[in-house]
């Protein structure tokens, strides 16, 4: 790491420790001089600072410490930091920002979560706009296919980086780029959002068909189906010149679905062999995202008149204890 | 097999002994009471006479002898039929028709064939139409994601069958539908024709990545720019409107690109892992369609002034004796 960093980069901060925060965390490390970084609690915090990794998640990723400010308290992050990155589960969100007191108006927040928050049941982007009053304006969303595990081994990745200001999208890129980070820049930060979302649901799809028996013919047949269904729900949700065969869209879920790597794919592929849903959630030590998400979006669909055949049967399986061979024969039929 | 074969189906025959028409045979076994078959020579028509399989391809696929006609003459099979389905590796199926003669003028031809003639660098469609007058509404293309291994054990797969006349993608549809085969119609010929052709190249270049050291994040936005290329190709060749995300475009893409069934992605994994193209080619014992298509395809981008930078890479790797680690750094810098 011989590489000068820029001094003129805004201040920057990750919120979350597990993997995804982890890796974000390295990329920034790249081209920044200091990255604040908020983790759980102290005993995380001490455990990074005493090994020069994070013990937990990417093990293998070792930081120079001189580079990291790490803390426990949202407040000191957040007033340090020109732009808060949010890389937490879903689930742990609206937890940590309960205490968030101090004034953000001014900061960027930037999701890097992939799902939906499931005490509102709604997506990040309108948590952060109905709870903190944070415009669309000052967010952004990052997205694209990007496991973790392979920014820790520095194999090349493509994030997309969606803002609705140009300026916001072209600041991080700078920060964001690297020898193994490329960054495409979008304005669809809804888009980019919901389709993260939906990916996880259809990756445990996926699983569940691999799981039943399913073959790589049949796999594909549902890839091909289910990027059609996500372009059918951004439409109908949040209409806007895209291309969802671009690598935000079409890549992260070709990454999620077929990646060994993916939770929610596992997820499905344990339901699939015939585990009850609620022994498959507590089998895993990571989060699903695709679980809760599958709550959220389908109370969308339902809102808005959408006739989803995959989406409805991965509900009907996770939320109504239906026997997901028979669920699977029944979809068979409406996929072409 | 105690169902009733439909008699009033018309006479059906496949040509061929690979593996993908060892699979065809055994799908319209499920439907019809005699099944014609040419096979290559006197000793492949005696293997399988005398063991009721194909000893080479797919020996696992039993076939009940009554129902099968075998010929090793290609005018005695076009005569006792009304559609014939093409079904050999393209490198011989110029060979394979050399010699007929009979009058084939009311019969409907059904390529499965997804490669270019390599003598005549052009597609079957093409092939069937210049070199023996065969119009395109005489003919049909059996596409869509279908690894003939997973016809044998009979695991769930769509085709996609497209005819210029709706009656005969109707009666094939029939023909070919089983309790694990399903079949969207199309009119699109020659669309999907070429995508299963590009999809081999695409293939080759997923395998190069791979064996380069690229690693899911990278092939699931390499995929992403390659259904976006091949819609660009489709458009330039032959305007239609379609969904490229279909079943037959994207869905084959899928399985080709992804499976470690694809001879294609394996040929390219070999030249990524540093094999020469030549001696890759040399250690297997399959056509790996994708070489011929490329050489192929690379002409008709230049005839139409087509800049597609993954066509472009795979060309100068198989055929200019470039070197497949930088071409693909360049090409990199060409994704998004």
């Amino acid at each position: 790491m011989a590489k000068t960093k820029s001094p003129q980069l805004p201040k920057i901060g990750v919120v979350g420790s597990g993997s995804f925060a982890t890796a974000i965390v390295k990329m920034l490390t790249e081209n920044c001089k200091t990255v604040h970084w908020h983790v759980r609690n102290e005993f995380v915090k001490g455990a990074i600072q005493l090994r020069g990794h994070n013990p937990t998640y990417l093990p293998m990723v070792s930081f120079n410490m001189k580079q990291l400010k790490l803390t426990t308290d949202i407040n000191e992050l957040v007033e340090a930091c020109d732009i808060v990155v949010l890389a937490t589960p879903s689930i742990y969100l609206a937890g940590t920002l309960e205490n968030l007191s101090c004034n953000y108006q001014d900061k960027l927040f930037c999701s890097a979560i992939k799902g939906i928050v499931p005490e509102y049941n709604d997506i990040v982007a309108n948590y952060l706009r109905d709870k903190f009053q944070i415009g669309y304006k000052n967010q952004a969303v990052i997205a694209g296919p990007c496991h973790a595990e392979e920014v820790a081994m520095e194999r090349l990745s493509y994030l997309t980086i969606a803002a609705a200001e140009q300026k916001d999208s072209e600041i991080l890129s700078k920060i964001f780029s690297s020898f193994y980070i490329k960054v495409n820049e979008s304005q669809d930060i809804l888009g980019n959002e919901y389709s993260a979302i939906l990916k996880n649901i259809y990756a445990i799809g996926a699983g569940i068909a691999s799981g039943l028996g399913y073959g790589d013919n049949f796999i594909a047949v549902y890839v091909s189906n289910a990027i059609r269904e996500m372009e059918t729900f951004l439409e109908a949700v949040y209409p806007e010149p895209r291309d969802v065969n671009e690598s935000a869209y079409l890549g992260d879920l070709l990454v999620t679905a077929y990646s060994l790597f993916s939770r929610n794919r596992n997820l499905g592929n344990l339901i699939g062999k015939g585990y009850t849903v609620k022994s498959a959630i507590q089998s895993m030590n990571m989060v699903a995202e695709g679980y809760y998400a599958t709550n959220g979006i389908y109370s969308i669909c339902k809102e808005k008149k959408l006739k989803l055949p995959i989406i409805n049967t991965i509900f009907a399986i996770l939320y109504e204890e239906k026997n997901a061979e028979k669920q699977f024969a029944k979809l068979t039929d409406k996929l072409n």
